[in-house]
């Protein structure tokens, strides 16, 4: 323990783990510690590029606030969010697939009726929103939980703005007894993840793009029912192929129809353009949680 | 790229920094991207995991202040820090080695005079500190810099202190022509590293306690030579096996001496009993710059 070097510093830190009690804490700690050893080996890492992660960690951190999630943004960016996704909803073929969770669910949306207008103001053209949720075996599922959210036209969500007053662009819902459920919104548009902070600065440096292709987030709950966090994209959009937080399934694009003025899906009547979405989710049988509830 | 799962995930990563045009930063990227990956693939990492993880890293980067530096405390903890310094700093036997920089040195300590008192009022027993600066190729090194920090008797330094006035156990000296350097200071000893934020949190989740052995900080630096950033440890400290930062070299382990009241090296007196400590640093003749400067 006198004489550590490069070579055994590694062994030497992992055997100060021997009074570790959380047989799990123990194995993420190993693990962890190997890799970034590994890596500052591997690189070679200098002390000034050291000095620079850490100022960059800081500045993480520090732009970590109650509207905004840097290290959300960080693990995103870095493909970690897919691949921890991917790795805990292995599920049968034909579910709905799960993509990342991102930064700006918030878990105390209002509760809407079926068929209102979760916009609640937000810019952009309206969009009727319908679909079913089933399970794998087929059946509808009655009462589903449907928490949805979405950014405005500009490519915001509400809780990115600190002066807001009501929920935007947000809310819960409830199928009906066949499962069904439909909401009015707005259309989802491409937008630049907030790309002001340091992850915009290493994206930059890396030759990256901030954009996510346009889509809509859902959570999708019931009881007996893996809770699936999804998206869905926009069939069309520039960004499908290369958005910045890997999160696009193909078997989660899907088409929204544009519809000139006259009568809409509601019964009522539009006097501009208006687009319809229709996308059915099939659920697991199986664990009922969600890890980020 | 639209159908990514936790096997092609990183690749597709990967293959997003085509556009990189820093060939270091791609091959750090690159590297860093692969072991993040492999980690949580190999232990499997949960979604509960993943955000303990986020916040943890949130709790790190909000802790950091001017006063303190926890993504530095960090790195030590697990070994990163001691790894970077050694890989960077290979040299010839009989050299000086180098260690951890720590996060407590100050770029504009005041400057002294030899024989002055960096102590300045710090709290602990009288210390008499002496060596002389050589090459490894056997001359001295006149006029050679030496910064020099220590914690108080309690174990905190003076930057710990957002109210304080002055520094305190810290200055910069020159040598005289021959190499040699005296100052007065107090004596060191052991103390926990800050432990009442995240990492002190992850240490005690760990099993492992937050104490460093007694230790005195030294960057020396001279045109012409690699600077040297070190400690001076305390031989018979308790500490010194299982230092929090794994800082240790038996080769830095040094005898601080206990006189009675008297007649002290400055030629003066002591009413109490007072320390000395006599240690020569060998300095590499090489790179001038330290990275931390």
């Amino acid at each position: 323990m006198r004489n550590l070097d490069e070579e055994t510093i590694t062994q030497a830190v992992l055997a100060r783990n021997v009074d570790m009690k959380d047989r799990r804490l123990k194995e993420v700690m190993t693990s962890l510690i190997q890799h970034v050893h590994a890596f500052a080996r591997e690189v070679r890492l200098t002390e000034e590029e050291w000095a620079a992660g850490i100022q960059f960690l800081t500045d993480v951190g520090h732009t970590c606030n109650p509207c905004r999630q840097e290290f959300i943004l960080l693990s995103d960016t870095l493909g970690l969010s897919t691949l921890v996704t991917a790795q805990n909803h292995r599920k049968p073929q034909g579910c709905t697939e799960a993509t990342v969770f991102g930064p700006f669910y918030v878990d105390d949306a209002p509760e809407y009726e079926l068929g209102a207008d979760v916009g609640n103001g937000m810019t952009g053209e309206p969009c009727y929103v319908s679909g079913q949720v089933r399970s794998i075996t087929g059946e509808a599922v009655p009462g589903a939980r449907l928490e949805v959210w979405q950014a405005d036209a500009e490519g915001f969500y509400d809780v990115q703005d600190p002066e807001r007053t009501c929920a935007q662009g947000r809310g819960t819902l409830h199928a009906d007894d066949s499962g069904h459920f439909r909401f009015k919104s707005i259309v989802a548009e491409c937008y630049p993840i907030p790309h002001d902070g340091p992850v915009g600065r290493m994206l930059e440096a890396m030759g990256r793009h901030p954009w996510r292709p346009a889509h809509l987030h859902f959570m999708i709950s019931a009881p007996g029912y893996e809770t699936l966090v999804t998206h869905v994209f926009r069939d069309g959009d520039k960004y499908l192929d290369t958005d910045a937080v890997f999160g696009v399934r193909s078997s989660l694009v899907a088409d929204w129809v544009r519809h000139e003025a006259g009568k809409t899906p509601d019964g009522g009547e539009s006097d501009i353009p208006y687009y319809t979405l229709n996308y059915d989710f099939v659920l697991n049988p199986g664990r009922p949680i969600h890890a980020n509830r």
